[in-house]
Order: C-alpha cells, then sequence, then structure tokens
C-alpha cells in the first residue's frame, strides 16, 4: 500500500502505475477502455434494473448490496481515470467547466 | 462562477446545490442516475465505435473531437459524483480499497 | 423498395446488401458492432431514464415519443441481426435455445 | 417444449407465456425491460472490449466462446422482443421501415 494522498491525481497515478506493472498498457486504447467504462455502468444498471424507484433508495440498507454497489461505483471511477490518463484530460477542470456551462443553460426555477 | 477548491468534495457538493435549486432531486434516485450514468457512458463509445485502435489513439489531435470526448467525461463523471452523493459513497476511498484489493488479485509480472 | 418477406432472414439479407452497397463491412467487426448494438440500446435507456414506472408504461400514447421508441427498437434489431450475420449465429434458434434452458432453470411458481 | 414456429410472433408468444407463468410481468415496465436490454448488450461487449478487431472476428473458432456469443445474442433479442410486447411494436416492421429510410439518407457509393 503507497502512501499517496487519497485525491484524484494520486489515484490516476497509481492506476497507471498498476497497469504498467502488469503490461496491460497495451490493451489500454481509448477506444477500449471507454467499453470496460460502460460495462462497468452496466454492472451497476445490472443491481437496480428491477428495483422500484423506492427500493432503489435502500440499496445501501443491504451490506451485501451495498459492498456491490461500493465496488462497481470503484470500477467505474477506476476506467474513467485510466481514459483521463490516456488522453491527458483533467476530469476536475472538465466538470467544473461543464457545471458553469450547465448554469447558464438551465437557470434556477 | 464559485470559489470552491477545485477537488472531488467540492464539485460534489455543487452538483447537489446544482440539482437542488432546479428542484431536480426528485428526479434523482439511485436507479435513475445509475441508468444515466450508462447512457453517458454510452455517449463516450459511440464516438469511438467506428474507430480502429490507432484512430482511437489520436482523438484529441482534432479539436472538435476532444471538445466532444472531454465533454462526455465531464458528464460520466457528473452522475458518477451524484450517484456518490445519494448513496453516500465516498468514491476516492471506494476506489483507493479496489486497487488495493486488485494489487493482490492481480500480481505484478 | 424490395418485396423480401419481412421474415429475420429477408431483413438480414436487406442489411447485409444495405452495407455491402455503401463499403460498410470493413467497419463491421464484432467488436464494433457489439459497441454499436450497445449504443442504440442506450438510445432508448435515454428515452425513459427520468420516468417514473408508470409514465413508462405510457409512452407509446404520445405519437412522438412513439415513433422514437419504434425508431430506436429498430436500431437495436438492425445491430443484432448484423452481428449474427458476421458471426453466423441464428438468432430465432439461438433465443429458442435459451428459452428452453430458462424453463428448465426457473420452474412456473 | 412447444411446437410453435421458428418465427419472431412465436418467441415472443413464449416469451410472454414464460413471464406470465412465473408472474415476472409485474417488473416488466418499459423501463425496466430496456435496462435490461442494455445490460445484455453490454455482456456482448465485454467479450469484446480488449480483443483487437482481428480478434473479434474469429470469437466463434472457440467453442467456449461461441456459445457464450451465442447465448448474449439471445439475451439481447429475448429483452427486444418482450419490450416489443409490452409496448406492442411489430419490430420486423419497424426495422423493414428504418431500412427504407436509410436506403433514402445514405445513397449507395
Amino acid at each position: 500500500m503507497t502512501e499517496e494522498p487519497l485525491d484524484v491525481a494520486g489515484l490516476r497515478r497509481r492506476l497507471a502505475e498498476f497497469a504498467a506493472a502488469r503490461d496491460w498498457q497495451q490493451y489500454h486504447t481509448p477506444k477500449n477502455l471507454v467499453a470496460a467504462l460502460s460495462v462497468e455502468a452496466s454492472e451497476l444498471v445490472e443491481i437496480f434494473q428491477w428495483l422500484t424507484p423506492e427500493e432503489s433508495s435502500r440499496v445501501m440498507a443491504d451490506p451485501g448490496t451495498a459492498h456491490r454497489v461500493t465496488d462497481e461505483v470503484a470500477d467505474v471511477f477506476s476506467y474513467l481515470l485510466q481514459l483521463c490518463d490516456v488522453l491527458d484530460i483533467d476530469p476536475l477542470a472538465a466538470l467544473a467547466a461543464k457545471i458553469e456551462r450547465n448554469e447558464e443553460r438551465f437557470p434556477p426555477v
């Protein structure tokens, strides 16, 4: 376990080192990483697909389901950061810019 | 534009305030947010679906495509943080824990 | 408009001829076709993502939404048949076999 | 095993009977069925996500992978027909209409 700080830049670096140590970068084309990201997002959907809206709001009450949801959130986040790494995108700046555009596009009610 | 720091916690708070100001929280069940997350991930896939691996590695060379990719990355990140907000998941801690599990599961070559 | 019968085999043949006439077969690797299929499935999800279960049951009452849903169903079906064409899978036989396996796996209540 | 003919209408009817016999129709809102459809489409993507285009063209050469691909094709087709059943959409007519629109939109080269 490393002593890297728990932030986006540190996790992105750990993921890049993880892939490099396993010689997995050859598989990490942007095309493959977006496919993997969408597969992980669908694994999240699978947990919720037959639930009512109300049941979906209570998923964290069951420890097994809570663990599964948290694990899939980590997988989505992992591929998102790996994609940002290979494409040299800053996800924090990208999201901040998007929020600013949306604040103009959708004025508060 | 706010003066919040550009980090995960700050963006998550801005997204929550954005939704609250528009009365959108009613739509933000976990079930709906994972669906929206997977839709945004697929919009990323759509950009890459007919590209060769080599073409996919050059997407950022075209300013229009680079903007589109960055925008979709922001959308995926946005729904991921909104999901974490309604489920009270810490995405940084979830990913750090996952990396540690994977370091044991897949020893370096 | 052709006079081919309106069945799976006829539509599959028309889709293959359509792609060949436009020199699109080069893009139709199985990997690309499954990506396109999942993108079209997500475009269906997008129509429903913020709807309540009740609202989702009434989508065909609005002519514009009904047209959009029908169009996305056609897109999903199109890529499914094109995938079956390049992989030489009979989707009718595959589904019949699956139903039979499921009839054993999930006995009626 | 029934003696129904192996066509879209027959399979759609068998799927409807299968769900009714298990009291599953309550889960089969259009919203849930499109989610399940997209999850199954992603399970197809998962098989192909790390393959090169060339490897993806050879997936049927391995019996285990061929079975897995065929099984996922059946799952996608199954949810597509169940969606058509609850929304009263004719998928064959929808696809034929789409092909005709595309023949006008994309003239052959």
